[in-house]
């Protein structure tokens, strides 16, 4: 049954690379005033700050920090290579710690020409290499599944089901999924692996945005929701019926949005928030 | 097991769409020359001529035609227009008829914003219209699952599995499956898939080409083989392994090389045949 329609914006959460000509100090004044209640903090967005200082003013001005974005890329031709996004995933899971971030997502990476089941062997064990840390640290990994078209050299995780099949693998307590309809829309199993994914207790964040005809750029040229061709309602249906209550999360990457005013910007995600997500 | 490397040119074919600049006649002079030994017809290449003359032309150069691209587009908001489609795909079956190319490509349709499984019912229907007089005139048509990023405008079926259950669900001679490395390179059930294609003898047609890193075109931007991350080789021993022994078909979409002068192109293709595909 498609969810119905969103009445307020206690659910509205915005990552920060949507309105990446902000900064962080920015967005803590111009979040609120557009209503945004949640915030996915990007680590740029943290470059040359104290986390624990930003997470300290983030809560300071009324946003709830969802997660942090990003880690992964876990695959790599050299063990050294490998073994360096390891420790930097340990970084960013005390970076998240510090910041009070209960989530990291991961984009899991790929290596052109590499065939795809090695990097998805490394994926699992760089990801079993972290989770113990990110227990101790109370910080939980949510695999991000991408569209296929990110295959290449994103990630070689791109259906809900290699995510769900992925973490019982894993069978960890830290690691479960992000789902982003930008990646997902498309999936002819997508309804019956949300409810896999929520009947494992693992469904932990839920990305929105919408898809463009034509889309222009394969990386950004996201659209804003209602202005493409996703069936936001239908997926937060699903969602909301795997036992999801979490914060919608607007991430939309926009080379044309980004040009914008970002204040009016957020006025406009607001009413499509309202009004069609 | 990967493919063995291919010694000659035996089962070289190209689409006349990756010459694009070339006309029909053009093409019948250039492809045998480069060593190609099968084409498969676009429409466009036709227009204005008579398909049956077409048809003996291509032979005389010494040509195998190996398909006509493309039919299909079949979903649509009015009943009206998912008759047209009807109408036209049996115009398209006629035609190769008339040409002498036994195979007929369906690129599906899908309708922005319409649900996807509206889209893939109008699908599976307007095939079933088609599919006896396709038969009757000697015609198989294949279903091309199309990559994920084109389910938006262009195909509501992304992967192979969905043309295996659309091919199973309408269980008729003259339906199978056109399978392009392009769409399916990323599928982690592409192995299985493929085998359970040729178990049911519906793996009909092999494209190839590779996926390039960055790709800066949703549509006119694949690569030549061996260019991107494709494992062709891989990917043809699965295709063999399941019985398949027609031709591998040149389908490369790009604009960068239209540009170029297509016979020095064709070389280049022989090329990249022999030493990468």
């Amino acid at each position: 049954m498609p969810a119905a329609a969103l009445t307020d914006t206690s659910k509205l959460c915005v990552h920060t690379i949507t309105t990446k000509p902000l900064s962080l100090d920015e967005a803590l004044e111009a979040y609120p005033r557009a209503g945004v209640r949640g915030i996915t903090v990007w680590r740029q967005a943290l470059e040359g700050r104290n986390p624990a200082a930003s997470g300290k003013r983030i809560r300071e001005a009324g946003l709830s920090i969802v997660s942090l974005c990003r880690g992964g890329f876990f695959p790599a031709r050299e063990a050294s290579r490998r073994q360096a996004a390891i420790d930097e995933n340990r970084r960013i899971v005390d970076e998240a710690a510090a910041l009070g971030a209960p989530l990291v997502v991961l984009v899991c990476g790929a290596v052109p020409g590499q065939p795809l089941g090695e990097s998805r062997a490394q994926i699992r064990d760089g990801i079993a290499a972290v989770a113990d840390h990110a227990r101790a640290c109370g910080v939980k990994l949510a695999v991000e599944p991408l569209h296929p078209m990110y295959a290449d050299d994103r990630s070689a995780i791109n259906t809900l089901r290699q995510a769900n099949d992925l973490c019982e693998a894993l069978d960890h307590p830290a690691v479960g999924v992000a789902a982003d309809v930008y990646h997902l829309w498309w999936d002819p199993e997508l309804e019956a692996q949300i409810a896999r994914c929520g009947r494992a207790g693992r469904l932990w964040a839920f990305h929105i945005c919408d898809w463009k005809t034509p889309t222009e750029d394969l990386l950004n040229d996201r659209g804003l929701m209602g202005e493409g061709c996703i069936d936001l309602r239908g997926i937060r249906g699903w969602v909301e019926a795997a036992g999801f209550g979490g914060f919608n999360e607007v991430e939309v990457f926009s080379n044309r949005r980004w040009k914008l005013d970002q204040r009016a910007y957020l006025e406009e995600i607001r009413k499509a928030y309202l009004e069609r997500a």
